[in-house]
């Protein structure tokens, strides 16, 4: 079978869904910002919708704004063969982290109609709502909704971090984006999927180190998040003398400053770099130049392959804070956001991946995505894999984050020979 | 001579005042958010100047909002006396920093006419304009432009910092609220002011634990301004191993806790409580809780009493996020936003004080302002000197704020007694 990618329209698809942002231009590279359900969001979506009815695919939107784009195949009861990924972006971050999944897939579809073939299964491409956690504190929101990892009551109950001032929940944010329904529709009946594959930028810099253009995913590792709330005593920067302070933010660093020497030591017992935590956020309160700091609200993420691990550093975490807490006299709490378990992908599509490699001459690398993704929650409803392509010197999340266009159209050829496979199944 | 303050009326006024507000209710007092040229300031500067005209004062206001309510004296042309504060608060502040010195002198003004005497000399309220930095990064913005401290131009192309999006200055925030108007207008003449006298809350916890109802200010502490800027390397909180990382965050927990060293150190060597040092924000870029901070933007503010002793404590900091910046390999850049000298209180308006003291039966403490003021800067065009009155458990810049109606009422009646005194020279 003669699969051609049209990697020339694909790079400037990629370049066309960047210009939807809110982001300032950067000279580091194509700055992105696409919060989910802002009017950039909106205005991709009904750009993506469009370029799938061009080619006459079946739509539809569920509850929360997945999107379902569907080639029908020649029995249209068989489980689909799924493929996707999401469109939203961090603040500030690059063009390819999920895009290409979604516009790589869309292209594989394309490609594999263009090739005049038809296929027992359908073939689906799925855009999953909020990934990235920006918005409602919580990552993968669609994918975890689709697979039931996510209560639907909890879930349209969440706040909206984004426009705080609103004091809106994602009830009122799907609502008005016009995702409106019960959200405990969105969960798939289970083998809804027969397969899922999901392309995706490396996000770390193995393939490039090691020059080969392809990584087939083996297992995707355990996330964590975690909230801590750290209350001291405010008062006016002049007048309230040091003897007397419980300084929320000089608590607040010292935790800091744990979590990551924990996380150094974990890597440094375990002779790996498997273990990686990052606090991303700091918001101080109430946030004035000349006022102690009362209170300071930190998110860790933190992830491991090794989910005992990832708790025994935790575990140093909470004995460091009790002591601080103490000696600062300040109270430190801490509430778990999500803990995630790492997901396995299926010894079949792994193997699918591997032929397909085979046959197309590639040498690919088998990996472990440290990097949080949809497919994560779609490995619970699905048997999964995922596609890796190189990404420069593994910078993402950032305006210079970068995949050559000749690396997008490996990956999604790769992808478009898997789905043949597997739809033909 | 027999003043009578409305001890009732003036408490009553300060609680209207605090209703001028965007802050969220409070169970731990009266919250108040007002901040400069938000639409709770022009509102609350609206019923200041309805209050003025109620009694026939002169209001006038300059480019920068500065109002000035005079009642004018018999001699209109001699240098008037002037007494004022400030009506804007940090976020979730309480309702008496800068109010008592606003309606206090404003009842003070009133009894002095109640009692039926003339003055020589005017005297004259003065609403100032922005003492505190929330906005746009500097305080006591209004008292620095009268006395020539701060340069217009430079001024007015300040950026708004609350409302960053508007990516607006001084200029169009001011002209916004109808302030227009060159900006090097606001600066007054040499001697405009025979004298400056500033009622206010301590902010301290002195008074209180000395059972004085009566602070007299013989001098200002020297406090400074400065911004850090940490630029290290963001990326994916899941692909960005440990050992790569160049964590901006992490970086900036080391200076937060360098900084809180070195001011514990100098209290220790000077067996005093004078070096207070303070970082209230903490902005953390790209700030997305799967996202390693690439940037963080910290505020200092650093007050002594000794300006070299600050200094001093300046330089060990300097000396410890060298080392920072070169073994976590981010940049630290350091900006001084502000630094002022101390100021000194005129031995005859501290002895008109004493007087006033003596004669209601009154026994002042002398004391250091270890938190800013206006006065700092008025006292470079005027002989000035501060009434403190106690406050609650010396806490201030918070809702539970409190100074009582008496304490409120005495520092008002010491105020008018030295303002009558003064305008009779």
């Amino acid at each position: 079978m003669k699969i051609d990618i049209d990697a020339a329209r694909l790079s400037e698809e990629l370049a066309e869904l960047a210009r939807f942002t809110h982001a300032e231009p950067s000279p580091e590279g194509t700055a992105v910002t696409r919060v989910v359900f802002t009017e950039d969001d909106l205005r991709a979506r009904a750009w993506l919708r469009g370029l799938a009815a061009e080619e006459g695919f079946a739509i539809r939107e569920d509850a929360v704004g997945n999107t379902f784009i569907r080639w029908v195949g020649i029995e249209p009861d068989l489980p689909a063969v799924g493929t996707g990924s999401h469109i939203d972006a961090i603040p500030h971050a690059g063009m390819y982290d999920g895009t290409v999944g979604v516009l790589g897939g869309l292209e594989a579809m394309r490609a594999l109609k263009r090739s005049g073939q038809r296929f027992r299964r359908s073939i689906e491409l799925l855009l999953l709502t909020s990934e990235e956690p920006t918005r409602f504190g919580i990552g993968c929101l669609g994918s975890r909704l689709l697979s039931g990892t996510l209560d639907p009551q909890r879930a349209d109950s969440m706040n909206d971090t984004v426009d705080a001032e609103s004091q809106g929940t994602l009830s009122d944010v799907r609502n008005a984006a016009g995702f409106t329904g019960d959200l405990a529709s969105v969960r798939l009946e289970p083998r809804f999927y027969h397969a899922w594959l999901e392309l995706h930028i490396e996000q770390g810099a193995l393939l490039e180190r090691e020059g080969l253009p392809i990584g087939i995913v083996t297992s995707i590792a355990a996330p964590a998040g975690y909230r801590f709330t750290i209350s001291g005593f405010g008062g006016h920067a002049g007048a309230l003398l040091m003897p007397d302070r419980r300084d929320a933010l000089c608590a607040a660093s010292e935790l800091i400053l744990s979590i990551e020497r924990h996380a150094l030591a974990a890597n440094a017992a375990s002779d790996t770099s498997d273990t990686v935590a990052t606090v991303g956020t700091c918001g101080v309160f109430p946030g004035a130049v000349n006022s102690v700091p009362s209170r300071v609200v930190l998110q860790l993420d933190i992830r491991d392959t090794d989910p005992a691990r990832r708790e025994s550093v935790m575990q140093s975490v909470r004995c460091d804070y009790t002591e601080i807490a103490g000696r600062r006299r300040v109270q430190i709490e801490e509430e778990l956001v999500n803990a995630d378990a790492p997901a396995q992908s299926a010894p079949h599509i792994v193997e699918t991946l591997d032929a397909v490699c085979a046959e197309l001459g590639i040498s690919p690398k088998k990996m472990v995505s440290r990097a949080y993704h949809d497919s994560l929650f779609m490995a619970r409803i699905a048997p999964i894999a995922m596609i890796f392509i190189p990404c420069r010197g593994g910078v993402s999340h950032r305006p210079d984050e970068h995949s050559s266009p000749e690396d997008i159209a490996r990956g999604t050829l790769v992808l478009a020979h898997a789905l043949a496979r597997l739809a033909a199944e």
